[in-house]
């Protein structure tokens, strides 16, 4: 069986073992407060063009959202998110149970759109019953979306204006940056990113790590104390070194980088084959994800070769699944993807 | 100026005070452990033919919601409801705050539609990664609801049905039961709203009382050291006794329904005036609030002697705003305000 | 039956009640918006000497503590409090379930020690791993205290100069102020509260109204959104005003204050008889508290007449009850519980 | 520099190490639903001669805790601890930011006696005001303790059977387990802490592992939809089968309990060492945690060639620090410490 469900199937990239295994007997301070978490985090500096930044690692993307929004906003206020986000339907209410409302909003094609965030904010700023109201004090986007789409450059420079205006944090979520940064036709950098957020994260986990998200500060109002609330949520590891080590080792060369164009230049290329079949998306991504729709007879065919990811039923007869490269994924596993999907 | 913004802007209906003064120097025991706590409970379960439940008392309406929902959920459960019910918008994220996911829909009219609740009562059911999902597990709805619509029977039956096959406790919100009960084509009775609920509120605050609201507990499993949760979200009145005396004065002669009556009829005056003239409304509603669209110099020949809620901006020239009838409005004022409307 | 078993089992003082009734058919803006409250705060901000405080209205103490805390500390801040404290032992966990660590101290006499508090403080200063640890941020006093006693104004000041040097807030819980005004041997002031308080409560519920709790908060920090606080906690009653006019009421001609007196020396004049007779107190109360040690038989006799609040078992033949006076209690009862007492 | 200052300063025994390698390329399902989970919880079961229990696993010990004991409380329940208790300093209150209440308890030698407990639970049970308190639900105790003292087999019976008489819940927390139970003069098998826990933790991080904790849950009533709060808490990692992985390592040719009674055999001897030399200890530790209150003059001689962790001021002249072993410290290195110290 060949795995495509997703992009966090397989352990890590063979340099980050390698440098795991080289460091096994060092010993370090505990709690991230050693000189691989501090190297890491010049190392992130640099590559983001950040001269004051608060670089946190911590070992999964649930843990990093819902420390940055405890820590960042008070209990009147709250986070605008697209409906799609992932705060918002695939993490059990963890923010909520932080005590912090989610406001959602439709969006489109999984991102918000800054009309949106214009219209929330609007009518809370001109609220003459503010006190009865969640002030929207933050915003959570995910970049890539969880659909597999990007923000393009146009569209986060009028979230940023919207924003500025209303006083809200930004907080990009980058669990799958690279594959996001390396998209077709994307046209943001890294330094961009950090440039309009208060607040990102670089994802690891999906990204050739065994785990591990960076969480990255750029506004001095939420530096406070963050380390208190990454102890208190259960997201200090104790052994902090081995975050670490792992982004070092995934910066060195651009190393993250060229994970992120190899995976999505093969996700591109399975997304050609299902074109040219005349198969529909239910979302159009330039990255590792792919949403396709394919009947019931399709998927019976490429069940008994692949594992993919179930979304959902689409009507009848179709459902929408996803394929999903990675960092991990052969060209020799997708050119035989390609050629059974011709086949279809 | 002739106050018609709001229901809670008047003190208590003459007998509600009246028995409050006569009971004033009489000892009681603290907490809501008096005798007449006990006869306003036995009062609400006959007139709700209810034999089983379990009846509480607190002073205010986001108080009863809120402690009502923590008690009945679990962290990983959430709570339905729609847009624009009172939780979702008008209680600061109470809810939230106390650590539960409120999943909004649409619905119409302000009132959820049971297919909206199969929709994401079923997305969880079949769902394959439940415990990455918050489980739908209570359904909040306000009858009347918070723009002055009331479910139908044929409703709250199709919303009864879904309920009971997904094992969704049912919790109707009547901060303004008297109203709603008393709507023009109503076909519903408080005994109906006793026995679809699990577990419900009939409001005082808004109906003739000074202060309070009554939680109905009609479902066992909702019951469990309730009082626990009153006391812990600082919903527990000392002087208890205040609010037993209260709803046993209103239920004495039907005076709570009567109340409702008379609103309502006054309500209807100005809705057909507002017709008349043919002025438009934001939601066609039969009970005693109406929400009318009206110019901008209409609002200001008007606001010269009344005062109405302002909701939004409708358009350029145009604004949603509130007229509210209550158990305090007059006749005289009312057909004040019908001349000025054919004046407009 | 006498109920001498706590200080909030009768209605109001008359004042209250007729001032209520004179308002009960105005019309008033909600939510503590209204003329009422804002008189009631200017009168409370004179007898204090505050210039700058914000003085907020809710209906009860528990509601009131809650409010304060979450509003002034972040999650990774607690609170300091003695171990008999209100909040630590009767509020079911009110504070801790909003989120907050109470640091429990033993204290002395049902009052926290400085040297306790700068040991807490200290130790927290000189962590090396304060991520790992709650910050004491603020310190919870009541005054008089849950047994009956009062800090003098020595103690308050060597209070006072900890908090300052390690930057803690205190916040006096006034629940029962006027009877700790009104202490034998009280050299505190309600200005002297004022002024080493960052925010503190003047409780009205068991001084003389039918219910309410005023909020002084005299620290800028603690001000901003409190509304919003109240709101989200249930804390703000819709008919504001009915807090208002009672505040607004119980500070003319200092009734307050004659309340306490009253009731202080009600309860003097009972202690004294308790001495006489050779009965020991389980605390050396100087206000409307007693706390005595009753032999199983001296019990069985006085409960024939007296309503009593039973605390503990003190040991085989003995317990522990308390005698309580208020505004409410008459120099009659008092009397004859004096000449039973000495009839034991 | 030799580093004794913790158990977790070193990366994984190379075993764990090996392991993880060589399953490195291998694709799994994620979220802890693959088979080297599986395989791991039942090489648990065996070994704790469990029929039922549910096992789970997570990357850390706060993660663990406040999961745990999230999932077992309603709002109104507290948890019981001593007040060395780790739940109770050094997790940053996050069981009080879950919304819980620690009732904590003075106990002795780092241990809570069955009295203290019954103590609590009998307050509770014959309080008649029981709505305005925290029932005490749950007891947390650590074996060995955070002192490095060790629950003898007759206090571990005499606790289980208050807890039972009072339907408390008993939470092991198992962080140093392997350490614990291979302490000198321990009377108590891993099966028997199984037998009378209703939840226990086997800790990895401190013993052998690159990180994780199992979770092992006996009592029926705690196993309703843990993995929604394992993943709510953000403790669910991506990767699962890394833990399973490393779990089902350390327990083959019971390599974990090896690992305990080497490092517990090394601690020995330097508390010899110590002992010959007159110096007192601050707890009297059978296990790998030796607390030794040393002077300032004999400290700075060791700090040249030891990292050991510092604990607090003993007095003027006199600190007390932990020397503490694991899994990694060698022979070596303890005798030439154990020479030095003969030295002093």
């Amino acid at each position: 069986m060949i795995r495509l469900n997703n992009d966090y199937c397989f352990g890590a990239h063979p340099n980050i073992l390698n440098a795991l295994s080289s460091f096994n007997s060092e010993s370090n301070p505990g709690y991230g407060l050693d000189e691989h978490c501090k190297e890491a985090a010049e190392s992130i500096k640099n590559i983001c063009s950040l001269q004051n930044a608060d670089v946190h690692f911590v070992v999964g993307g649930t843990q990093a959202n819902l420390t940055i929004i405890s820590s960042a906003l008070r209990a009147y206020q709250g986070v605008m998110c697209v409906k799609t986000g992932h705060i918002n339907g695939h993490e059990t209410g963890a923010v909520e149970n932080c005590g912090f409302k989610i406001i959602a909003s439709e969006g489109k094609e999984g991102k918000i759109k800054s009309e949106e965030i214009e219209k929330i904010a609007f009518e809370y700023a001109e609220s003459n019953i503010k006190e009865h109201m969640i002030e929207p004090k933050m915003l959570y986007i995910s970049f890539p979306t969880e659909i597999g789409t990007i923000y393009t450059k146009k569209e986060l420079e009028d979230i940023k204006k919207v924003c500025q205006k209303y006083g809200i944090y930004i907080f990009v979520d980058g669990a799958r940056l690279s594959y996001g940064l390396a998209g077709e036709g994307n046209d943001v950098t890294i330094e961009y990113i950090a440039d309009i957020s208060d607040v990102f994260t670089i994802g690891g986990t999906k990204c050739g790590l065994l785990f591990g998200e960076a969480v990255v500060i750029t506004n001095d109002e939420l530096k406070k104390c963050f380390r208190h609330f990454i102890k208190q949520k259960g997201a200090m590891l104790a052994k902090g070194w081995l975050l670490g080590i792992q982004f070092n080792e995934i910066f060195k060369d651009g190393l993250y980088f060229k994970i992120g164009k190899n995976a999505v230049d093969l996700a591109l290329d399975i997304k050609k084959a299902f074109v040219k079949k005349g198969i529909k998306f239910d979302s159009d991504s330039p990255t590792n994800q792919q949403f396709v729709i394919l009947s019931d007879s399709q998927l019976e065919k490429l069940s008994k070769k692949y594992f993919y990811e179930y979304e959902r039923r689409f009507d009848d007869k179709h459902s929408v699944v996803r394929f999903c490269t990675s960092w991990a994924t052969t060209k020799s596993d997708v050119n035989e993807l390609i050629s059974d999907i011709m086949e279809l």
